[in-house]
C-alpha cells in the first residue's frame, strides 16, 4: 500500500478523495455542526460541543468541549470568560487558517508559519437599542497574516484570497445566512 | 449611596447609565474586539483572546484566554478540538442568551433559567470549490431556547424577538459584513 501524500501536516490524497465521493454522493457533503448553552447567571454562561452529523451518519466520537463566556467588567459582566464576539473573531481565525493551510497543502505548497490577528468594531448604541442607523452587529473586521513559506509575496496573496473565499465562517459573516430562532415550550 | 437594582445577575443601573453616557458621549460606545491565531500544523491552531478597546480606552485588566481549535478525524484532522463553524455557533449562543438576560432585566422580568441548542448545515462541496452554487458557509443555523420564568409564552416570544433583534453576533451573520483580509510582510 502506497503511503498518503502529507502536505502542511494535511492529507492530501484524503482532500482529494473526498471530492471525488462527494462527486459521486454529494448527499455524504452534507454536515450538521452544533452547540448547546445554558445561562449561569447575569452575563455568563457555558456553551458546550460534542456531536455532528456526517458524512451519512451521527458523529459522537468525540469528547465535549466546554467555553466559558461572560462579559468584561465595563459590559455588565465579571470579565470570568472570553464574550460572544470574540468567539466570533476566534471562530473565523482558525477557519481562514485552516482553509489556508489546506488549500495550501493541496497545491503540494509547503508552510512554516501561519500567525493572524484579528479586530472588530462594534458600536454599542446598537446593542442598547439607541439608534436604528447604528448597526447591531460588527460594522468590520479586520485580518492580518503573516505566512512563513519560501513562495514569492504574490503566491501569499494568491493563497490568502483562496483562503478568504473558501473559509465557511468568512462566507457565513459576509453573506446573509438564515438564523431562524425558535422557542420550545 | 442606594443599593444598584440587579435583575438576573445584571445591573440594570449601570445599563441604563450606559445609555445615558452613550447619548451624551457616542465615541465611548465604539469597542474593538480582537483575537489572534496562531497554528500548529494540520487543521490545528490555537487563537487566543485578551485585550480589548473600550470605553475611550484600552483594556488589558483581564487574563488571556486561549482555545484548541481542530478539525474531527473525518474532516482532515484529528478530532483534538472544536472546529471553527462550531465556535461560531458557541458565539452565537453566547450572545442570544445573553442579549436575552440583559433585555429581560431591563424590563425588570426575573429569569430562572435559560438553555438553548444551535445547529447549522454546511455543504461541504462550498469549502471543496466543486460548485459555484453551492453556499460555502452555513447554509442555516436553527436555535431553539427554552426559557423558565413566570411569564406567558408570548411574552418569552417577545423576550426572544428582542435578543434575536439585538443579539451582535446574530446580527454579524444575518448581514452582510465586510472582512478585510490583508497579508502581513
Amino acid at each position: 500500500m502506497a503511503q498518503d501524500t502529507i502536505v502542511n501536516g494535511v492529507n492530501v490524497d484524503q482532500f482529494f478523495n473526498s471530492i471525488d465521493l462527494f462527486k459521486e454522493k454529494p448527499e455524504l457533503a452534507l454536515f450538521k455542526f452544533r452547540a448547546a448553552n445554558k445561562w449561569l447567571g447575569g452575563t455568563k454562561g457555558q456553551a458546550t460541543v460534542k456531536d455532528f452529523y456526517g458524512p451519512g451518519q451521527e458523529d459522537t466520537s468525540r469528547e465535549a468541549s466546554s467555553f466559558d463566556l461572560d462579559e468584561p467588567i465595563v459590559l455588565l459582566g465579571k470579565g470570568e470568560g472570553t464574550n460572544p464576539v470574540e468567539y466570533l473573531l476566534v471562530a473565523l481565525s482558525g477557519c481562514i487558517t485552516t482553509a489556508l493551510v489546506v488549500k495550501a497543502a493541496a497545491q503540494k505548497i509547503p508552510l512554516r508559519g501561519v500567525e493572524s490577528r484579528f479586530e472588530g468594531d462594534i458600536d454599542l448604541r446598537g446593542f442598547l437599542g439607541m439608534s436604528p442607523e447604528v448597526p447591531v452587529g460588527y460594522k468590520e473586521i479586520r485580518v492580518y497574516f503573516k505566512i512563513d513559506a519560501d513562495i514569492s509575496d504574490e503566491q501569499k496573496e494568491e493563497l490568502l484570497r483562496l483562503a478568504e473565499k473558501y473559509s465557511p465562517v468568512s462566507n457565513t459573516i459576509k453573506s446573509q445566512t438564515p438564523v431562524s430562532v425558535h422557542l420550545e415550550k
